[in-house]
């Protein structure tokens, strides 16, 4: 049960409502996800934080394809349940398959492993690996 | 300063120089980082780590720089230093440049503010996003 | 499903009953919850846990409100699903609204962000940032 | 050591150098941290995360006081030391003495246990915390 | 809900059809938990995880049960529902009884608590700590 | 460096001294480590974290060495650099040797890895392992 009530497009005020229009203008689909029904509880949050994912998730230097896989990459380290099923969903419509999550979920894991060997030995980094500027 | 001896080549036995030579080998390198001189204190746990990330991060579904992308990404949200600069290392040695770092370190902080806004509020899961199987 | 039984007033003895009764006369509430009713299986984690959570939570420095505040935002961070809603529930109490509430959240959830953006690209503390003593 | 250059205002071209003014500008301050130096390598990184900060931050529902201590909360659970030290230095700034971040941190801590004994004993919710809307 | 479908013993394939035999003998039991049919979406990743499994939890330098504690300490820190469960029962098996269960918690609480302490007011090492070698 | 300053016993008013004095005694040792030093800034919250520590880590279900092991475990999946190197050594003088070491930081490394892997698929924990009370 969430901690805030979720807004429906039909109780939305005009500031919701235009970032609701433009959400499902830019993803092509006609039904707002519960993540934006709570942040509108507050239209600003909700601007904003939409405002960076178009930004942020838009192609650039990396493929949108890769960045949702990176999305889910982070959602599983941080065991976001929410984010998980909303960004695999998304990766997946992007053309991730099931080898590619299992392979995904497979370095996911490898890098959480490793990551707390190097840190519980206090391993010092390699004066080869410091970027020279 | 490391919570257990790093192992040098000159000092290792047969065990621990067979997973040492493996590693230059497959990497086209002349030396060792301290992440597996570290592991060598237990020659058992220094071939097993070695074999996991042989297998996961080769070539396979996803690409191996897609791959150190997504390394990179764990650990900066688990804030591993020693990862950080050795994974950010490989994926530039893989071709990643600053500007794809800086959009990966992009999405990797979105995700950990979006990640916290969903689990915070407890936002359920729509039904949309389940998948059918 | 808990991992342990959760310890009904009716059915503890009296090293626990005298805690919970410290409790409700304490919070001015007629109902224990299961956070401490699972805590009672070992009733001196139970009492030291209280004895803690009393100290800690009373007003000092920093009034009660803000402290179940940073309670939430910790909870949050660390997607603790329990926490979340008692703290919350307790901070609404205190006279929490929605709005301090999604203001609260969009503050974890920025922090959230820069803190992965300062540890992934390993910024140097400034100097001007060190205190003197 | 950064993964990215520092870019210092010296070096720095106009969107950037626009940004840094208003750094600047908006907090009274003659110099940049190194936090935008790092995020300079992409000017629209860098315009986006201070113009999130700025709003964020800003007095609003909660006193910006009460909003740097979440943020030291945040930084303290998530381990980041760059963060830790900013934004003490910027909670001292706003007033927060020793006693007060002395009763900070011990909230954090005691939210670090108690998250960790609801979820490890996986705690049902009670259903006098859920909201009713 | 899963992410992946669940394969059963029926509808799997020889190579992980052979691994479900090995867990199923090793651990003398005669069914498969949904862990491991998850990861058989992938059979080189459910034989490679089975063999890390099988080689870390062995009796070695310390017992099976000390494991399984770690393992259940592990997974309450990171907030891992199905390890807390499994492992759990696992440690139970093994001997844990509620009093040992409840001191764990404890330690792990307390763990948490004092890592944040030091973490929040990055309280340098202590000289004598460091190890001589 | 520490954002408080660190209390030496000659520096410290009686009911600090009292703590520093039962921390020596009670672990047979003639120096204060900088963790109570910090923390002296709070006389109360000095008190209260030493009390803790003597009742959660006294010999009880499990013996002394387990739980510094827990500790350890604990602090290294949390990166808590302080806490590894004091809990390391104090694991060390109680018995602890390089093959235990070892052996618990490969069992932290799988748990974090499987932690993620079950947490990122989603994966449903199997009735077998609902306890039944």
């Amino acid at each position: 049960m969430p901690l805030v009530k979720l807004i429906e497009y039909a109780d939305s005020g005009p500031e919701v409502r235009a970032v609701y229009d433009d959400i499902m203008h830019t993803r092509g689909v006609d039904w707002i996800n519960n993540f934006w029904k709570a942040l509108a509880n507050d239209p600003a949050t909700l601007r904003r934080i939409w405002e960076n994912v178009k930004q942020v998730m838009a192609p650039g230097a990396l493929d949108p394809l890769v960045k949702e896989m990176i999305y889910v990459a982070v959602s599983a380290t941080n065991n976001c349940e929410y984010c998980s099923h909303s960004h695999t969903a998304a990766a997946r419509n992007k053309g991730m398959n099931d080898a590619m999550l299992m392979e995904l979920m497979a370095v996911v894991g490898l890098a959480n492993e490793t990551n707390r060997l190097a840190n519980g030995l206090r391993i010092p980094v390699d004066t080869e690996f410091i970027p020279k500027f």
